[in-house]
């Protein structure tokens, strides 16, 4: 039998074909900081741009993968644990990573970070009061948490540890949507083709 | 503030945007059957053709998002449900996703092909016999299974259920690596852009 020549394809073949540089982008914030909605925006900005993207989210994460997961602080360790690998296998691929999660604890987002290359990981801090969050509450999950309906809720009854240098830090409240986009656009720098 | 309007970026949009129609090719065979040559070949050759892939195999999860498990039946269950998990999020993403997995057990195979939609699910059967696998022992893992120092290897003392109803079985030993890549971009009609 021949000699079977191994050539793997590797990150940086995967990326040249996108023609784009992949990287994580890390949305951490409050629930109803603004996260998936920000998240969404981004994704199809860059996707006018022609770049090649995933988002991934609560919605897509805890109904598959990470559906074996609760809310206990070691799930959510967990929780956070297999997302960052996740979005390294998808940086790997040549993408765009976008995750949105509330990843509350400091320790687990700087432990994201250290699985990354230098320059591919954005920690970006949607820095939206939490009174303001709770009265957008925009799937009414502050009022349960506030009736006690719901534990280990994060700004009610579990910990936000804020980061204290986030690559931006986002100002849902004096800017709209479509600026915060633009600011996270020009911090990528990324340009229409 | 504004209403954001939501308009996700979804599965149609990212392979619309690849060219191409994503799926999940899982191959499956003993040790030494040859899923990570072929698998690796016909990465190769679907990047020639212009597609975007990945490979999912024991080198990048077993060191990354699937390092908590080890080699019990319990483990191997769960590393095969992750990595479905993790090729129908890539698939999500419009790629054209190969793992490369021994998945001995029917029924784990089985319940992977389950989350996937119709025929987005390619299950190719590495058929080699064990001597031939043993043979080749390309990792020396046989030699150490049968002195005993490697508990539940495939093939020695750990079942491996053959799949009944692949969608392709490959000959590996009456054919070379290069006619069976061909039979797969076949089976997957994919023809050079």
């Amino acid at each position: 039998m021949e000699i079977w020549h191994k050539m793997k394809i590797d990150k940086f073949n995967r990326s040249e074909a996108k023609n784009q540089k992949p990287c994580l982008i890390w949305f951490t914030g409050l629930p109803g900081s603004g996260k998936s909605t920000i998240g969404d925006k981004l994704e199809q900005k860059l996707t006018e741009f022609g770049k090649h993207t995933y988002l991934l989210d609560g919605d897509n994460l805890r109904n598959g993968l990470n559906k074996d997961l609760g809310f206990s602080n070691t799930d959510r360790y967990e929780n956070i644990r297999r997302v960052s690998e996740v979005g390294k296998l998808m940086v790997d691929a040549g993408l765009i990573v976008i995750a949105c999660f509330i990843s509350p604890f400091k320790n687990e987002r700087e432990k994201a970070r250290k699985i990354f290359e230098p320059g591919e990981f954005y920690e970006i801090y949607l820095n939206t009061p939490l009174n303001v969050c709770e009265e957008r509450d925009p799937k009414g999950l502050y009022k349960k948490a506030r009736l006690g309906a719901l534990k280990n809720f994060t700004g009610i009854d579990s910990v936000y540890e804020k980061p204290t240098n986030p690559e931006l830090e986002l100002d849902t409240i004096n800017h709209s949507p479509d600026e915060l986009v633009n600011q996270i656009i020009s911090l990528l720098n990324i340009s229409h083709e």
